[in-house]
């Protein structure tokens, strides 16, 4: 994915503000969507980051990014994805960064699903003219556009069924400085991931940090 | 932990038998405890290890030992456990290296138990005069007492209730080899060690070996 790439970024959290502001200094025009077009959240960040960042609604980002980053919570993804459309998803990459945490039932969440699906399945399944890329999601927004904050070698995961799809998020990915990216597997490989969200939680806890990251330790 | 320990092994699975036979090797006495007291896996395993080894019932095992390991599969746990008798196991640490891996839906397998509760919980909850800590659950057999089969720097997990207990198991782990042993917390935290086994058997597939191990990176 080489030059300036459109990019639509779902959801306004600390998630979508961080790597969004990172694609525009990357140079790419980047759209932040939230339900309402006038967001205050995402107003800020369209003046910290200048003339490449704008904003607007779920679906005005889906419609203006070649690429689109699912930032949403998990819990409310498929929602926000249908306010998106799927006619301004289609065709397209979803990279998903989502995680299904359910606080409803107190500290620790729990995930709204796991085990014998997650919510990448779920929006692969009703998205299916969409190419979804679960990545991201198994670190702190800061480790993600910026994995130096970690010393030492450390991972980013990757699941699709599309392997253009994780080639091209594979270019934003080394564009944000990784260097091991580890493809898992089709898009049920992505319940392994969003099932390290429980231990990375409990290690934020006992470490008081939430800068650290996974490393798969091989011959 | 000094010294010669009396070590009781639920389970003659590949993972019971190579953890008993690494503690024979470190000069403990270590009975392997089996459905029958004549089981041919545990026969052999006495004749491959020697003076320090013998066999039983799962009731023998956990009589003999000052520590008990159970290397059951966690579908079988609860059930073998209560076959070995609570008041064999009363006032002991446990140490549960189980997974709660069920097959019966095919492959991959998923967890029968996670996310709100963990196996390592529940034999916790019905053993509760038992120290139980999780731990060991997250490698390969072979990795659990050669840690240096695996470059670099890697990790294994500690979850339990009781700081002694911990103390004593971190001793084990010690002399396996284990230099950084990391303590989740109380036996609850023992949830994202399990739900580590999906990714685990995704990069087992990937990887085509089983010879790898998690590491946390961190400043």
């Amino acid at each position: 994915m080489d030059g300036s790439v459109r990019i639509g970024i779902l959801g306004t959290g600390v998630v979508g503000q961080t790597i969004g502001g990172k694609l525009t200094e990357l140079g790419h025009d980047v759209k932040l969507g939230s339900r309402t077009a006038t967001n205050e959240k995402a107003a800020k960040w369209v003046a910290q980051y200048g003339s490449r960042a704008s904003q607007g609604t779920f679906a005005d980002a889906a419609s203006f990014g070649e690429v689109v980053f699912n930032c949403t919570s998990g819990m409310v993804s498929l929602e926000a994805l249908h306010s998106a459309g799927a006619a301004n998803l289609a065709g397209k990459v979803l990279v998903d960064v989502s995680n299904p945490l359910d606080f409803s039932r107190g500290m620790p969440p729990t995930l709204s699903v796991c085990n014998s699906d997650s919510i990448a399945e779920q929006i692969q399944r009703e998205f299916p003219e969409t190419k979804v890329v679960k990545t991201l999601n198994t670190m702190n927004a800061g480790v993600m556009v910026k994995p130096s904050l970690v010393p030492g070698d450390h991972d980013v995961f990757m699941s699709g069924n599309d392997a253009d799809a994780k080639s091209q998020v594979s270019g934003l990915l080394r564009s944000f400085g990784w260097k091991t990216i580890v493809d898992l597997g089709d898009i049920s490989s992505a319940r392994g991931a969003e099932m390290l969200l429980p231990i990375w939680l409990r290690l934020m806890g006992t470490f008081k940090t939430a800068t650290f990251n996974f490393h798969i330790a091989r011959g």
